[in-house]
């Protein structure tokens, strides 16, 4: 463990933190996260994906656009111009499982871990929109920061041991 | 399984799904989430709440005006007028993680189900948010419909054995 | 005083209050606000009124715009499908001061007292945007809610002696 | 012509019109519109939905998309909770063309006419964003209502010789 | 034509592309496009200008507030702080047509096309949705990208018989 | 009075004014504004502070997040990445007020005014929306510029004697 919660002054109150005095660099961030499902329901996916693609390339769009408004839905993040956002999809047929990964660049100030898991939660949501209708005990899971480069605490990635 | 993927017509393209036929009724669903964190990270947390409030309390407000953008978010989603949403936590020390639950409600032709998981989500990715410089290896998980009630399909519970 | 913080349960938690068991009726709220400037900048606006309407009309079209997104702004506001919206302006040349009143109508189950006190607001920051080269001590004030008709609480007059 | 810009009133204000008086009916609308683009262009596009549907994929979200953000970009539109929302394409081989039809419904006190025609020009602006690398010089043509259906004023269809 | 569908890689997936590592400019672009509508229609919106400016006045402030949202309306946008945005109509009395002009700018890594092409569309949406009551037959047409300055790509103007 | 209205070209069209010009420094500023209830109300306020800090925390949020949605609010405010945001509460009990300060930063070409100042309103409307069931007389005033460093215009305090 690395530090305190910078969001929370010394009275308690909750602010965006101050960046302005660190230097700009890129930053990368890639998160994902996984939604089970029946074995029916995750057939009729992967047929979907083989024929027409739809659920996912739905899905897909939700997740890019849902890295744009970060800042609008976690009170705290910083406002981004982001330079690259990306989301894929690994189809797990023995798990019945989909795993949604967001890949997401910035050049600025402030990381960008935020904008990959809301990009991977908002493509998995989609998903479960638009399945509910054959499967509503569908549960997302493992949803979390795979790894991180740029900024002053340099690389993480879950894998390793330790921390940076 | 009760259905096919009713947002994907005979052609396979995306689309808002006809609800003008049914009839109002109201509406409720009950979404929950996980995230587990370190010890010293649920702790701050924790103590947090028994002084201040502050994560927990921003991460209320972060789920709740997120149900009423969930229209934006998931592209399908019919906008809702809701009439009722909240989000409470359930802090579970001996595990180190923390429960959101959202609840949401709307008299309307469709149900609330991506509203109340949108919520849970939201709250969810902002309690990370606000505690990532301590701690990056948080993961949500368990995030699922607990229950529904309303509209044609009448009542489900997660935990009940048989859909509906 | 009529009563308690309806947005706090009893366990202090925010939430957006259930509004489900309210009948529907037709709501009207009217609110308003002025900003003072200097006599210059002033005539500048009326000036501007008389031979393009710019400022003015840029004010309104925001306090309108901003009625509609109200929900967005104020964490535990239901959203609404407004049935009216408008933003008038009074200007007071004797003492250089700007009165932007705003109507919102709707029916629903709660009142539309936010939407016009934040569609008054938006038309008066807009000015002091579009003005705020020539003057930068513009003091906004007195923006309350004038009156409230429709719903349980019947109907309010800030000028009236009694609440209700 | 069948009447007077009901969003001017006396005085020349802007104004979201009052709809508090009408009574709610099923509202449909249809827009479409059409982007003509190179031969070598509209190949590409034809063949990516052969084979994995994607510029016409992202098009269709975009499209439904922006129909349920028309209040926000519309300044006099009011807020509707859409029932149904579908975009569509026809491809014009010959003449390298691409058409967008955007069909919405409503059961409320106003038409649907904007929510569709932003519908198809979201979608055909998202067909230009994703083929501008192969061709600047796209042109977006003949965006119109087709048809209209609900209401006082009854049916509408383009093609039609009279009004109404 | 110069090149192939950026915003699709080698497996069809959608995503935003990777501008990390184009270097910053100062990013012009100019779109136009009209709408034609009855005779009595344009008069009034020209008599409008002369007297109050409404309908245009309008339509321009949804120009220019859609040019900051197009990120959050075409999909792969991607996120700008623009520096300039602008919106100006010509009236063209002899054939009752309207042109829209938008310009916009920026100093970042991506053009800002979209932005111009989707200010342009919106102030002539909101002409229609304006003058809607008076006639339903209005068209939007030769929507297009008039220059772009900037950027790896050069100058590019649609009246130029070679691209770049 | 230092200058003319920079929104407004010399034809009267609104516009984004160009700052692409300019070049980007540190930028500060610093809005408040009171909002004034009955001593009842303002109890309630205050208890709930010392205890849970609700009504103050959820605006405080409230105000924290509409400093980054100042642009989609404010027409011709430039899109801006903030650097740090924040809002904090003052309460006056002899007089029964509140008062909101915000503080918002930003490296860019433009000031941050309006972010600020955005934010102040959006937080007393929030209490405003909080309390009103209490008490509808609650007043919003004194919303004003306190300070502002940085540009071209150096520093303004709103106490001092002269501008700059």
């Amino acid at each position: 463990m690395d530090g305190g919660f910078t969001h929370v002054d010394e009275n308690g109150n909750a602010r965006m933190v101050d960046v302005g005095g660190k230097s700009p660099s890129r930053r990368t961030a890639v998160a994902s996260g996984l939604i089970s499902m029946s074995a029916e329901c995750f057939a009729m996916v992967a047929e979907g994906r083989a024929k027409k693609g739809d659920v996912l390339g739905v899905a897909q769009v939700a997740g890019i656009m849902a890295t744009k408004r970060t800042g609008d839905l976690i009170p705290l993040c910083h406002p981004l111009c982001l330079t690259k956002s990306a989301v894929e999809f690994v189809l797990r047929p023995g798990e019945s499982r989909i795993e949604a990964r967001c890949t997401v660049e910035c050049e600025g100030k402030t990381g960008v871990e935020m904008e990959a898991l809301t990009g991977a939660a908002a493509a998995l949501l989609t998903i479960y929109d638009m399945c509910k209708a054959a499967d509503r005990r569908m549960v997302i899971s493992e949803l979390r920061l795979l790894e991180k480069r740029g900024g002053k605490s340099g690389e993480f990635r879950f894998e390793a041991g330790a921390d940076d």
